[in-house]
């Protein structure tokens, strides 16, 4: 058993889902955002995929990963265009009916003037039966919640503004601590050291990260555990294996 | 069948690999790099997948992706510390040995000072049986292919001279050609038209993308055909719908 899969770790899958991240037009930064926040609160992100718009391919990433993790997120695809099919997705992937939402609508209706509504933008109104809303105080039109997956949007502004509406309604984990520390040497020359240090502590996560910098190899070593004593013991022993490498 | 799946398409899975990127500390730029240099040289990239450093994940993806598609690409895990086990994967996946391969502890033996290639450095020759290596001229440990996987470094600058140094060997499709009408107009007023003109041209894919800047909202239509000519009358029809819009 790793440290990630231990028992009181709560997990999560993300699934990107856009012709756009694939073709490289749009870079996506939702997955950074995402880990970076997931980590904080205690909540392990152990996969991503990205995903075209098209619904078998979105129906097997998010029954794959429901399945599998405590939690999936998603985003992308929940906007009033021909190309945004990710809620009718949703609902086949659940075996769910989908239609407008009456609460959903009542919020489009609110936010766009009299006559506004078009069929396009009803579209954003279209939830899976038996899904909770998710507040989008950006830009109105909601995302939503079924069984433990988290349908949001695709742009960094929303999706960042959903995360955290959902925030408080998670269960988190005993949260992954981290240290690290910084080698000015190349990783082949600490990889022995090291490995016995991660095969001393199999509590911790020890990653070892090759940079360049100014055309040279330096290291960083990330230790991660969920125990502050196991953490700084593993980090110590860490430092000693640079400091000895470099003596 | 969309243009994504046409039969002149070739296409590509990517797998990165590594647990840095999912806890957020890295932030992954690999994806980036490869949609756009896949794009550019006319093969889709179809799907992307974030796994951490554990084998039976490394497996599980290398065998769903390389049935799905023309190539696979991965980057991370193959250097010189405990954590780095994609080689090894890569070789449970293909049901294979792995062994110090000659070739690259030649490579290795030529670059280190004499008495330099330690152990760990080593375990970077331990190369799949069957696999051709992928050229590394940035800091030498190669990468390598094994029927259709191109296993590559995770450092962007190593992983993007291995993408040069294989690119000559693929098989590139009829190249996807795109254009993009930016729309000072929510793109909501604009979806009814848009669908209309997805749907009378069914060999293109037409992207609607949202964005904010200044605090408005706006819109990128993003029109990809591999024929130019109905990209252009796709193009142009996509331009008139805007114009109507905003008249």
């Amino acid at each position: 058993m790793t440290a990630s899969t231990a028992q009181d770790a709560v997990t999560a899958g993300f699934i990107v889902i856009g012709d756009e991240i694939l073709s490289g037009r749009t870079k996506d930064t939702n997955t950074g955002f995402l880990a970076d926040y997931l980590t904080a609160i205690g909540i392990d992100l152990s996969e991503v995929r990205v995903v075209p718009d098209e619904t078998d391919r979105i129906v097997e990433a998010v029954n794959a990963l429901r399945e599998r993790y405590t939690y999936v997120f998603t985003s992308g695809g929940i906007g009033p265009t021909h190309d945004d099919i990710t809620a009718d997705s949703i609902a086949a992937a659940f075996g769910v009916t989908i239609d407008v939402d009456p609460r959903a609508r009542a919020i489009l209706e609110a936010h766009y003037p009299p006559g506004g509504l078009t069929a396009a933008r009803l579209r954003m109104a279209r939830i899976p039966a038996g899904a909770d809303l998710i507040d989008n105080p950006v830009s109105k039109a909601p995302g939503f919640r079924i069984g433990n997956v988290h349908v949001m949007a695709g742009v960094p502004s929303i999706m960042q503004a959903m995360v955290d509406a959902i925030a408080p309604t998670l269960k988190t984990g005993r949260k992954m601590l981290s240290r690290h520390v910084d080698a000015d040497i190349p990783e082949s020359r600490l990889a022995e050291r090291i490995g016995e240090i991660q095969a001393k502590f199999p509590e911790t996560l020890i990653g070892s990260y090759p940079r360049t910098s100014d055309g040279r190899f330096t290291t960083q070593i990330v230790i991660r555990a969920r125990d502050e004593d196991i953490l700084e013991q593993a980090t110590a022993a860490v430092q000693d294996a640079v400091s000895i490498t470099l003596a």
